[in-house]
């Protein structure tokens, strides 16, 4: 495994072909983001180059593969593409953990094994990554290629809102205007829209919200049996996470999530410095000081006592 | 009355001394932000200036004035800063509307009265007029400055998420991040931060969500009874009117709020190019194509009726 430079990833992508480029699995904007805008790039200087997206493709980003098809090669080069952690790469584990040729991503706690390896956590959204990186490969800026981009870098950030971003993220995203890159439809979709299923879902979730911690810590969860009563999908879900966090005075906001295989998905989101990722990794998780997120087996009234009993050693 | 390149509106500030900076009523934080980076620019170069907050500062808008005091001078020269028509100015029309000295607006709609005007519609908030001009005053940003100016320039593009916002709006906001504006503070102020009494209302108005026009009308109401339940001020009840326009599928986005007059007052927001100004403009209101507003008389079903009796002949 040999730490790289972004000059070093381009001439390496520029070396060779007929490319596989993974997301990480529950794929969001911006893993999709940096994975269709490689992908273009990549096709762009006479390369093949497929996605190979985790899961489904959520239908709000289907604008992503607007000009897309599956190229029929055999792969010859793994890129993976803001995956924190081999766990992250959930069902193509098995056919890549042991391939990947070159890692690039924006977590500082970036555990990957790959045989090149590119990591910068100054960076909003791993799209800040590949932005770069198109550019020293010599690639034009297509519309495609700036909507790809702008849609990892505002839903990373909540559209420019968040603390991660910095005056690179903004520069770029002048830049990425001045491509032609459709802002005003991404916006829309990501922070605009809400489907009716969406709306029931988030009226269910605060009707679950507690507070602890003298009001400092708000806690919301979703159980199967809510999704299954409102036919709820992973659109409806996603976004949850910023929910309790907003409320005056909540440090942390936790919200829990009950997955089929008996677990549940914890999203902490932290104000004021409150570390997130040291609190996630008590839990075996990870990710970022002020959004981490980790796994808990068990029931719900255990989980939430687990949590609440974490929360109040740290606030 | 004379059009002026921002040039010459920085000469006429350095030449003269003593200014009044005129915000409109109802200040929003983008007037607010012009006029406090620019009354910090000038005192920055020896000038007296004093900001006349037209009404009352709104109290999350407090932080702008934290290096703010009063200074003891006779005005000498008055600005206004995003202020459109004479009739903004509400209670400060009969002291300054006919004696204002230079206007910086960015109203395409302008109809201001100065001797020296100056208005460029291509800039998403008049806050990135004053970044402009208070460089040409040869000004260095501080940090009160950067937040005043990255204050308007958030809030009038909804943090860089709406249609106004060009590459110069990112642009300038990278500048004030790197001027060390304290962005993050500021879009949790107006951004991410809803009292639970918020909270409250805004499930409250969740639950009179009704659909028409085969849910492309939604439409969602607040009664003097439930603002009271709540204990809800004006704080709580801006923003409402976001809310149904949001909905997937929904095209006309219409909010009913009852008044102490017994009128309603209806904001009716809209998507795809139906024009809510000319829905409005049958009850006696108007504004843009895509938000406006009116008031009706009435009890709750009667104005709810003539409506959706209205949206069904626009859709």
């Amino acid at each position: 495994m040999q730490k790289i430079t972004l000059l070093e990833a381009s001439k390496l992508l520029l070396k060779n072909d007929n490319f596989h480029i993974l997301t990480h699995r529950y794929p969001d904007g911006d893993t999709l983001g940096c994975a269709f805008a490689l992908c273009y790039a990549l096709r762009s200087k006479g390369k093949k180059a497929n996605v190979i997206v985790n899961g489904n493709l959520p239908s709000k980003f289907s604008y992503l593969a607007e000009s897309y098809d599956v190229q029929d090669f055999d792969c010859e080069y793994v890129v993976s593409v803001d995956v924190a952690a081999p766990s992250l790469l959930g069902d193509l584990q098995g056919e890549y953990a042991d391939k990947i040729d070159l890692c690039l991503d924006h977590h500082g706690s970036n555990t990957m094994v790959a045989k090149n390896l590119f990591v910068d956590a100054s960076c909003a959204a791993a799209c800040e990554i590949i932005h770069v990186l198109i550019k020293a490969m010599g690639v034009k800026i297509t519309r495609d290629i700036a909507n790809a981009l702008y849609t990892g870098i505002s839903t990373d950030t909540g559209c420019f809102c968040y603390t991660n971003t910095t005056a690179q993220t903004h520069r770029i995203a002048a830049e990425l205007i001045e491509c032609d890159c459709e802002f005003n439809k991404i916006n829309r979709i990501n922070f605009e829209t809400k489907s009716r299923a969406k709306l029931k879902m988030e009226r269910m979730v605060y009707d679950t919200m507690e507070f602890y911690c003298g009001g400092k810590c708000a806690i919301i969860y979703t159980t199967i049996a809510m999704q299954n009563a409102l036919g709820a999908g992973d659109d409806e879900m996603e976004g949850l996470a910023s929910i309790p966090r907003q409320i005056e005075g909540v440090k942390m906001g936790i919200t829990m999530r009950e997955k089929e295989d008996g677990t549940y998905k914890v999203s902490v989101r932290t104000n004021d410095g409150i570390n997130a990722c040291e609190f996630c990794q008590r839990f075996g998780g990870g990710g970022h000081v002020a959004a981490s997120g980790c796994s808990i087996r068990g029931d719900l009234q255990t989980v939430k006592y687990l949590l609440i009993k974490a929360a109040e050693e740290v606030l």
